[in-house]
């Protein structure tokens, strides 16, 4: 099984690796990760490179696709040759996903036409415009498309998308051996939970921009 | 704020980059990922490299040092050039910290001794036989020396640690944007939650060595 995760300039380094962490450690699964060009591509910090080893047009037809957010998704929204790629990829998964804003990415390939996905919670009424039906949940699945909310909610959709690949007990093996037991020292983490006028100050802020 | 975070081979991805995340989102801070010799240093999964952009010894005296574990752990344990970066760049450090296996670093350097500290469940014992008192919780700080269990912990590890250096507020917002609020689909992240027959099978697995 071939799991492709796309990187671009200027991704989130998480919504990455995240998943990364839970996938590779499916028996049998190859993570490949890929770019227009091989070689380190920077995050969105701009203080850590990734390197993808393959190029978009060295993999033929990859099982899984997952699509990492970042503020570098908005300069790929037009960008002809990463939507084809997308496109023809999709054609042939089995399952096609995305992190945070990397869900317009999909979306903006046509690929969440009608269909139920999630993103981050600063970007996710954005999906509409797009065509796809924004659900403001963790992991939306909706057939073969699976999106998570924002940057660490790629861990959730990947234990999820273990347990649907590779069967339960090998999800409960990979959470145990990644020791995912989260204990968050603050309860900020959602739009629901945080105070209201940090959520308010960071929809107003640059960062809005940039998280988008 | 300079924060140093070490790379070398075999390291545990998601070890390394949890806390990157939350950490490089703190105003003024500047990460550093470090290796013996700058460049493309591979994880234990073999699928992906993270670029060391400095060699150790660039780095004069960084705030905050985190290491990372993983099965590459075990190559340290007696290198001593590593050993003495490690123990050079404590003396002059705000908070020394580690994720996993990399307290076993810590304590081999001789920088836990007699400190209560944690590591990943299955090698959290390794840790007497280095000086250290092992204490089976996900974060522990002991003076200026912050660990965290495996893998997924140090997530938690920096949340703690941003909030102690910039403050609550900066450690909400930070929460917030990378959307931390967990919702893991199972619920088998630690050896007390996770099935007795799961745990006993990995303690008594390969993956023992490989973790540790």
């Amino acid at each position: 099984m071939q799991i492709a995760i796309l990187l671009y300039d200027r991704f989130t380094a998480l919504d990455a690796v995240g998943p990364y962490e839970i996938l590779s450690r499916i028996p049998g699964a190859e993570v490949v990760f890929t770019a227009a060009r091989p070689g380190p591509v920077r995050t969105d910090m701009n203080s850590l490179a990734l390197t993808a080893d393959a190029a978009l047009s060295d993999l033929a037809a990859p099982d899984v696709l997952l699509v990492p957010g970042g503020p570098g998704t908005a300069d790929l929204l037009a960008d002809l040759p990463t939507l084809d790629w997308l496109r023809r990829v999709d054609e042939t998964s089995t399952w096609t996903t995305s992190v945070c804003s990397g869900s317009l990415l999909l979306a903006a390939a046509g690929l969440l036409a009608g269909r139920r996905a999630t993103s981050h919670w600063i970007c996710l009424e954005h999906l509409s415009a797009l065509g796809a039906v924004p659900a403001a949940e963790r992991v939306v699945i909706d057939g073969k498309y699976a999106t998570a909310a924002g940057v660490s909610a790629g861990i959730d959709l990947a234990l999820n998308l273990t347990g649907r690949m590779a069967g339960d007990d090998i999800a409960e093996a990979i959470q145990l051996v990644t020791e995912y037991d989260p204990q968050p020292p603050y309860n900020a983490g959602s739009t629901a939970t945080a105070p209201p006028a940090l959520v308010a100050a960071l929809r107003a802020s640059d960062l809005v921009v940039d998280t988008a």
